[in-house]
């Protein structure tokens, strides 16, 4: 892959979350963006299966789809089939799984209720052809977002369900880039073929907000090439899929922000 | 130790911050608070010497002073010997080092840069019997606070250095609570002999701001009389000493504060 072109991006539509699906399809094209992940609450209502084939139909290759997970909800089981449901009628190969976390449980406790969870989801998923990614989450989310923490929590889950081929991971600079063991954990995808997504954005100095101050590619402190070169050395040949969560971005004319997307990520991922 | 009285309470300034040293000094022992840790913003321009006779004759064990480190400052060596004397004067056995990082670099290449000068700093501490102790920060604070996000990169530091009996570890319970090494960690502090504070808060659900949003004890979802339980286990017979940053709390009487903490010590900690 190279640098200077858009090679390999695709955006999550929560990145413009004032767009609805058809907009960003129509808008990230225009722009020649080459692929989208859809987030749940812009299909919410809708025909996955329309909106993607309007995707493919407009060019862009469908990613993921985000997010399922929560298993602490007490629909996680109803929830979770549906995101497959929704996931495999979009035509997308992968379901993000946010596994979420009881801050009334240890979290070693947290982590086997998840384990389990996910594998009674596993056959579910298995016959529609849905890859399940385990994505671990920054430890500031470990209250109630993810007992998943670290790029090993979540090669441990994969492993204490005995590999199972459709079951792997979620990567996203963002949460990992701090993690002494990542590249480790990286180099263990590669051996197990287990990393089914890849996502960037930037951590910015400072951030002022837990959930929606993320930077922009190259706005921050994250060593995201570097990440991105450890990620295609174990085989990786997946999008890089920008996600940001930002109240400042949001705040901004999409059009103009899906330009600086670009021009970040010629230039930084 | 048992759980029903305040021994082994200390309370740090900042936790009161609208007092000075001197307030905190009265108020704290009118309330039965049996001790203390002074942050460096009351002891500017005062005479640390006189501070610390001022808290012992008042019935006060003083335990540390917060904070030195932030390696990356220009002045850093300056600030850190000021740091050294001002906890000599004072009379508190124990420095604490918040260790900084620079985002422009990758936080191994920050780790050593911190090992170096905290290796430069040993024999100025050691000569004024003043212990040195790494907190390990929250992966939240990776940017800039502290490249030191583990307890076992705190170790790490310590092992580098070739374990001096004056340099070793402050642990705080909102800083590594997440950690799934925590527990073998405190148990290496129990070996090594290297556990030199204690601190306690709670981490709340949710947290609204990445620094100032922290939790009274019992308030959130730490497992703080767990992670006492494995200090104590260590060997460590120090103070539990209570740190708090919050704009919630910094906006109340800070004497009906001072008895929610007498109360949340006894209960959670």
């Amino acid at each position: 892959m190279t640098h200077d072109t858009l090679d390999g991006l695709a955006i999550h539509t929560v990145t413009t979350r004032s767009w609805s699906a058809g907009e960003c399809i129509k808008h990230y094209a225009a722009a020649g963006i080459p692929a989208i992940t859809f987030w749940r609450d812009v299909l919410d209502g809708r025909n996955p299966e329309a909106i993607g084939r309007q995707a493919r139909d407009a060019g862009l290759g469908v990613v993921s789809v985000a997010r399922g997970g929560f298993f602490f909800g007490s629909d996680w089981e109803d929830d979770n089939k549906l995101a497959v449901d929704q996931t495999a009628a979009l035509g997308a190969p992968v379901l993000v799984l946010v596994c979420g976390a009881d801050p009334a449980l240890p979290l070693e406790e947290s982590r086997k209720i998840i384990t389990e969870r996910i594998g009674m989801l596993l056959g579910y998923a298995q016959r529609r052809n849905v890859l399940l990614a385990i994505e671990p989450l920054h430890p500031m989310y470990a209250d109630t977002r993810s007992a998943i923490n670290t790029i090993q929590q979540a090669h441990d889950v994969c492993d204490a369900l005995d590999s199972p081929a459709n079951l792997g991971l979620a990567l996203d600079v963002y949460h990992t880039w701090w993690d002494p063991a990542l590249e480790a954990g990286i180099r263990k995808t590669g051996a197990t073929n287990r990393l089914f997504a890849f996502h960037v954005c930037d951590w910015k100095v400072p951030t002022t907000d837990l959930l929606n101050d993320r930077g922009l590619m190259g706005e921050g402190c994250i060593p995201i090439r570097k990440i991105r070169g450890w990620v295609e050395e174990s085989g990786f040949q997946g999008f890089n899929e920008v996600e940001i969560f930002s109240h400042t971005y949001w705040a901004q004319d999409p059009h103009a922000y899906l330009e600086k997307i670009k021009e970040a990520y010629k230039k930084h991922v």
